[in-house]
């Protein structure tokens, strides 16, 4: 049996480009009180603030352990697993999943080294959709089709509350013989991937239509651990050292 | 079956006291995105404000119609199902649901006449006692131990995100033959036991103990329709009778 706070202590709240400081100080005591204390800010446009530290109340040790990070990336590098709030259905469907359904994925993935994130957009457009595409799963908060645009440090409280819930009551902790790949060990796949396929003539990026992002949602959606990164860059170096020999002749 | 918004629309949000507007504000923009839109308010320390209207967003207009009740029993007298909202356990042990609970219980019960209303106390303190004491069930936020207390429209948020879930798929309704008593009912019912116990002798006003509490709970956990109460008033009535003749004697 798994203890509650170590599943919440892997968790990362990854906030992207929050506008008002009011609203990190609000999602920090929104986590406190659901057992979470792992916030990262990326390029947050006013911070620090006092008004962040207020809206915290007694939170306010969350607000001052943040980590401000320049880009996504930062964030969430050492993630094995990724979830991406998104109001919207996007063109390509993504795995999309509700809070209660997120927070049992993670529940049932935690096992794994290494720390789990959670990432919110903008208070004004949310999450562009490249940060998206460096999700597994897409969280929708269901809403009132006569408002669905919930405050962010809102949305924070209802999936905090959510994982809170979820790991309440643990089950029995999944066995696998891998760790699973990190964001960073997946996105260096999908470069030499991507620039794989280019070399072979099979991609186009100045024409790259939708190619890699159905290939990257493939990937994710299947969570490949490192053995299988692997094998599978293995194979793209073997791809890549032929292309190179034929170039040659 | 029944359509979501017509038990949605049933549902009062009544707080209670609350000190800032921006948390009404809050509150408010957290009913809209949860398809909720009556808001009581029972003395509001400081309002109408700028704001609330600013917090609310485009939710301005739950501002706006907003009830303002001068006590409790204004806001919740035509209810027939009364939640409040709770962070402490009791002297004396209430039922007490989680918010998940609780919505099921309004989504089992909501086939009746009348409105339900969930009642949220105020930022400081929360709830009287005699204020919870008005109510049939307890609703209690799973929150961590190491801190516990929730703003005020962040627990309406959590409220509201439950009750929107749990009408999103709605069971067939349940069929009933009398309605509901109301809390005004109710209330009459219990001021009418209380003399009338005090009239034989068994109820010293002057020295109460727990008895009215203990009372209180039991008949409100039972959810009496109007049939019912008629009949424990008669024989009430018949008791008085009784009781005047033989001190007439």
């Amino acid at each position: 049996m798994v203890e509650q706070q170590t599943i919440l202590s892997k968790i990362r709240i990854v906030l992207v480009e929050p506008s008002h400081p009011g609203n990190i100080g609000a999602a920090a005591r929104a986590m406190k009180n659901m057992g979470l204390s792992r916030l990262y800010l990326v390029n947050p446009v006013d911070f620090p603030h006092e008004k962040a530290i207020f809206r915290a109340a007694s939170a306010s040790d969350v607000v001052e352990n943040a980590v401000v990070c320049a880009n996504l990336a930062e964030a969430i590098g050492p993630c094995h697993l990724i979830l991406g709030t998104s109001a919207r259905q996007r063109r390509i469907p993504w795995p999309l999943v509700t809070p209660r359904e997120g927070a049992q994925q993670i529940v049932a993935q935690h096992g794994a080294e290494g720390d789990i994130a959670i990432v919110f957009g903008r208070e004004s457009k949310g999450l562009k959709n490249e940060e998206l595409q460096q999700c597994q799963l897409h969280v929708n908060i269901p809403t009132s089709d006569a408002y669905s645009s919930l405050n962010l440090a809102m949305a924070v409280q209802v999936v905090a509350y959510e994982l809170f819930c979820a790991t309440a009551v643990l089950p029995e902790e999944k066995v696998w013989d891998h760790p699973p790949a990190t964001n960073a060990e997946l996105e260096h796949f999908f470069k030499h991937l991507e620039d794989t396929l280019a070399e072979v003539g099979f991609h186009d990026p100045e024409n790259p239509r939708q190619l890699m992002t159905r290939l990257r949602r493939l990937f994710l959606r299947i969570s490949p651990d490192q053995m299988e990164v692997s094998i599978l860059r293995g194979f793209l170096k073997a791809v890549n050292a032929i292309s190179t020999r034929g170039s040659k002749q």
